[in-house]
């Protein structure tokens, strides 16, 4: 299998330069938090695919639900067209969201449900007849899909000579991170100041130019970044103040990850314009993605003043299966109770990985819900930059050797299981990765 | 349904001034070419979803190969792993695909494959040290998606006020339609003039300056145009003359909607440097998109001197489960012979077409394999663009009557059926459509 795919399959972040020598994992079955791979090696899901599988592998109802709509209707036109999978999963998912969030436009994924957010402001602004106010600030750090106009609001460090990007939209405010605030400053100082970046941003560029502010409640994929205390109240304030969009991308974030359906409101209590889902709302079993569109921005865009087409919107939207398969999931986490077990397992997954940062080569142990990052340090700051970069793959390399698949991040490690494990399991996680840090420190120790 | 649909869901190109109000069909179930709606109707389904449902409705194989893979793995991340259906669908795809077209890079869709078939030029070019080659060349009644780069490179009619586009990277050449030629011009002169459209705008904009041509074999939503004779090898020959790629956009055209896997070689005569695809690969039954890329490309991005990443891709690419759909939809194709029987059937589905030019109100029908399209023409070119510009709809609805749903594109309505259709079942579409025009041409004859 690995074989015929390298020579054949260009996978995302490809290295180029090891092209068709890359070493991947070939999984070949997975059954509750754990996969098998193609020498009957079980491993630990840390990374739940892609942050994904909420409700864990092998679910027959899962089987059972998809199958079920694939003979009844396996596809039918969005243009034209709805069937009861994506009426009904319409309606859940805007009673599931804040309030005032009560339209869904479906997607392909995260990526596209970005992209379709970024160009709903667009849409808005044009028909309010302000096409100057377009300019999305984004954050350093944040991550928000891949196709050209979501890749151009990431703030992820990247070869920028390799890829071009839409530069004239995007503004990036610096990384949030409480972890790198000056030492002896308080949470309080440094919400402050970056409360500040984003004031100072706005007067910079002028309010009449900016439609949106686009960010994730955490910044997962650029480290689980939790930003601090009272920081999403005061921006989007700010937000609100000047009429720019507020979108939340919840893609991590949304469906339980938090041990909440939403994080936006019920974890950090604001009410967004927009919400961007994926992942999640399928326990990536298949591909969706969703735009939640507030009546507020719905109400400045329809009516008998706009006499205009949508002109967006995917083949693949509100596709039924997908839909089917994504009002299975959400009823097997409400009938299981997921939300309310994340919310009670959570405290022992974060105590026992803040427990990890007395390692001399972690520097922060942060995390929530189950979500949970390792940055390591080796040595303080002196280390060169090389070095510690290497901290991701060593220990990466150390939990695969112990039954665990954590993702490896630069010098960071991050993970985010099935919201199904168990208490034992939680502890089983954790004592590989106290062991795989303990031989990584070694190593380290004797050069 | 309709009601709880109208509430919460923006379907794609939604008129925002009947927004909740707008009429759509509530598909319940499909069986083999036909759909049903919630009143128990059967309908013909035209159009085949959206070019999609190649194999038909209702196959339990592919609810069986389905619902296998979602209890085996239901996901795995492409970045770090492979499964078993994405190795052997990227070498299936690579095995069918034109000689030099060896690598896959899946995705989500059409949008998201032609987004990414950009971006590896952007890719290509800027790792060459040409950062300049970028400019797109594009076609005015193309369709290439709804990603905001797809969008920017799609030549249709639409309101310009109302989304932004990535315009300073695109350039369109006008109408290719043999339909809209001068009286008196032969087909040979109007594909001269055509190809010098192509030339002139290579010497207007510099052939330094661009970096790709993205065209369809078959111009598919913007009402199946299909370029003259001679066409596609002239301006793939301009494009290799220059370094300037050639995306050949075949959403619509491979898998056999003519008659076989690929248009571009097969029919056309063509080898792209990329080929996009998407819809007919899983028959619609599940999403996945596809950008198949030339050794002559890989070979200018990879290697020991390109030490950086390919930062593009999706966490739904080469889902495990939509791919082994894609495996057993093409199983399917190649066991019941279905490229040989669009190829047996084409000659009938395209007399009955034509047979239809002779209404007073038809100004031209065209087509290839099977796709089809009646282009409505009133009363010579004398009346108001406004009222031909009903006909798509009127003639929608007439067939509706009948038990047949087309797809109406202003004055317009095409159609691509499943590839199963059988001899009778041509014959019975076309009595409707014969029957339908005949109701709108009295209409028209009586105002």
């Amino acid at each position: 299998m690995l074989d015929v795919d390298q020579k054949h399959h260009l996978h995302p972040w490809e290295h180029m330069g090891s092209w068709k020598e890359g070493e991947r994992y070939a999984f070949t079955r997975g059954d509750g938090i754990y996969v098998y791979d193609g020498a009957g090696r079980r491993l630990i899901d840390g990374p739940a695919g892609m942050w994904a599988v909420q409700i864990g592998y092998g679910r027959k109802e899962m089987a059972d639900a998809i199958a079920a709509q694939v003979m009844e209707l396996p596809y039918a036109s969005p243009w034209s067209s709805t069937t009861a999978p994506a009426a009904a999963l319409a309606e859940k998912v805007a009673a599931m969201a804040p309030e005032n969030l009560n339209t869904v436009m479906f997607t392909t994924g995260g990526s596209t449900a970005v992209d379709t957010a970024l160009r709903t402001m667009q849409f808005m602004n044009n028909r309010l007849g302000r096409p100057g106010k377009k300019i999305i600030i984004a954050r350093e750090k944040g991550y928000h899909g891949s196709t050209y106009l979501a890749a151009s609001v990431t703030g992820k460090e990247r070869d920028k000579s390799c890829f071009d990007f839409e530069d004239r939209l995007v503004r990036f405010l610096p990384d949030v991170n409480p972890y790198i605030r000056p030492e002896g400053m308080s949470e309080a100082a440094w919400c402050d100041a970056k409360v500040d970046d984003l004031e100072r941003l706005i007067a910079d560029v002028g309010p009449e130019y900016i439609g949106a502010f686009i960010a994730e409640p955490v910044l997962c994929s650029g480290g689980v970044i939790i930003p601090p205390e009272g920081y999403h109240r005061r921006t989007l304030e700010l937000c609100r103040r000047h009429d720019i969009l507020y979108i939340s991308d919840e893609v991590v974030t949304a469906f339980g990850r938090l041990g909440h359906w939403f994080a936006s409101e019920e974890v950090f209590g604001i009410e967004p314009d927009i919400i961007t889902c994926a992942k999640g709302i399928t326990s990536g079993y298949l591909p969706l993605g969703a735009c939640i569109i507030s009546d507020r921005v719905m109400e400045r865009m329809t009516g008998a003043d706009h006499d205009v087409l949508f002109p967006n919107g995917y083949t693949y939207s509100a596709h039924p299966v997908c839909c089917a398969a994504a009002l299975k999931n959400i009823e097997i986490i409400e009938r299981d109770g997921l939300l309310e077990h994340v919310r009670a397992i959570a405290p022992q997954f974060q105590e026992r990985l803040t427990a990890l940062e007395s390692s001399p080569i972690i520097g922060d142990a942060r995390g929530m819900g189950l979500l949970g990052c390792l940055e390591g340090l080796i040595d303080g700051r002196n280390t060169p930059l090389d070095v510690q970069r290497t901290l991701g793959a060593r220990l990466d390399e150390a939990c695969e050797a112990r039954g665990l698949i954590v993702r490896p991040l630069i010098n960071m490690c991050v993970f985010s299981p099935p919201l199904t494990i168990s208490p034992e399991q939680v502890d089983q996680m954790f004592d590989i990765l106290t062991d795989a840090i303990s031989e990584v420190e070694e190593e380290f120790a004797e050069t």
